[in-house]
């Protein structure tokens, strides 16, 4: 095997469990031939927006509250970890080590990122953010040398 | 938490990656109403033949060796095991073991198996088997109350 | 590679976790030569209890609900799972799917349970069982061809 | 949950199976009371060359060839990546992202490299290096605030 480039081209190869690997690589191909990126995103995210509905937050109210309860579901599953920012006028949802990269390959960043924007929408909008925000990823995260996603809370 | 009804009942809840049973489980419930159970058979025969073109096997001319160079691939993934059974008039296919209700839950056994009978089919057309043989999922296997499938190649 | 004899057997193989299992193969291997059967079951007790300490139960009082919290650790851990039986006289134990087969052999069994055997005295003194009673496995359940343990807490 | 404080916290929390994280934490506080860490560092050589008997190189001779080799099976368990360095006078071997701090925890670094020491030694002599050659690991490196392990193969 050839060696790994660094720790993170290391973690970013195998944080992605073999049972699955070989299916998901393939299901990204299928999905981004028939439906393309921007039918891959809306897939994605209504797939984030059902993950978050069948793992469901408990009622929380305070930032760091709801975001160690989202960090205690995400380390279940050993899908990464998420500082939520109070910038004064946005949420800013910082999501490190996401295992998406490893599942649907480097070449899926244009929609795979979707699936957590449809995860924290439907989570923020259970724990009261209205229902006219939005959360939407800030384009220049899928072209970032690492796995850090950024996302945006807005109206 | 409940207990499990059998050993089989335990290693059917514990055999799918904790990484991708949440995506996967949402995954099939938006397959089966987006497309249906015909729908979600074809893509799922496509994935399955993807899959084996990811992983081929080694050429390999005896059906023991055949079925010994699958049970390694299935093994590292932990997708069970695989029995070929030359009946003389046929191929018979004989898959235990797999991950597909613990993933895609037992409500999708009607369109779940076509993953492993595009695999197969991809995988005995590289060995050989002509071009229009096709492997078929035997019709009762997905009642039965186990997680073992039954496929045929036939013509 | 050579197929299961069995869905059991297949389990059995696939439970450990690969990360560790040719290292728990080599501990096992080592605390047998060095501390005899005896001295290995001693120790598995001891660090039984330490774990069962690390992984505290709620405090509970029924049968069931002990059974319950049980499971829910075991499940976490893929360790199997386990019925707690009141047979009047006593309370039997009985463990099922345990993954030290897969970890430290079958040639362990003579002392590989006494693990369980530590982390459900330590569970059930914390629970309230008097100071002075023990939980001790049946000896017959070593030569068993599953993976059920059973084990009694008397005094 | 709290959140993790970076990246590499977070693979170090998660690099080790959770099947085995408890058994593993509590033996390593058993060994280092009992034996105290020369002799858990004995005892972890001993076992790391056995490990590396059960899961031989297969007969290679330049030091790429060994590295990948060794890479294959460390990829294989998910136990981190090793360079090999030729530095002139001595053999240099760099492991990266070992999982010993995650079973063992970080109060175990005094003698949980042992086991990758014993490992590298027992490969290093069936590759044909001298019986007198002996690999040791470098003292700085335990105090790292990475889970890097520097080892040397001196006479």
């Amino acid at each position: 095997m050839k060696r790994p480039t660094s720790d993170h081209d290391y973690h970013q190869q195998h944080q992605c469990s073999r049972q699955w690997r070989p299916f998901l690589l393939c299901l990204g191909q299928e999905l981004a031939e028939r439906l393309g990126p921007d039918g891959a995103r809306a897939l994605m995210r209504r797939l984030g927006g059902a993950m978050s509905r069948e793992r469901p937050l408990p009622a929380l109210e305070l930032l760091p509250d709801l975001e160690a309860a989202m960090n205690t579901l995400w380390s279940d599953m050993d899908w990464g970890w998420v500082e939520l920012q109070d910038t004064g006028d946005a949420l800013r949802i910082v999501h490190h080590c996401a295992p998406l990269d490893a599942a649907f390959g480097v070449s899926a960043r244009a929609w795979s990122g979707a699936l957590l924007e449809g995860a924290y929408e439907q989570w923020l909008k259970a724990a009261g953010a209205g229902e006219r925000l939005r959360v939407r990823q800030m384009p220049g995260s899928s072209n970032s040398p690492d796995t850090t996603l950024v996302f945006v809370l807005t109206s």
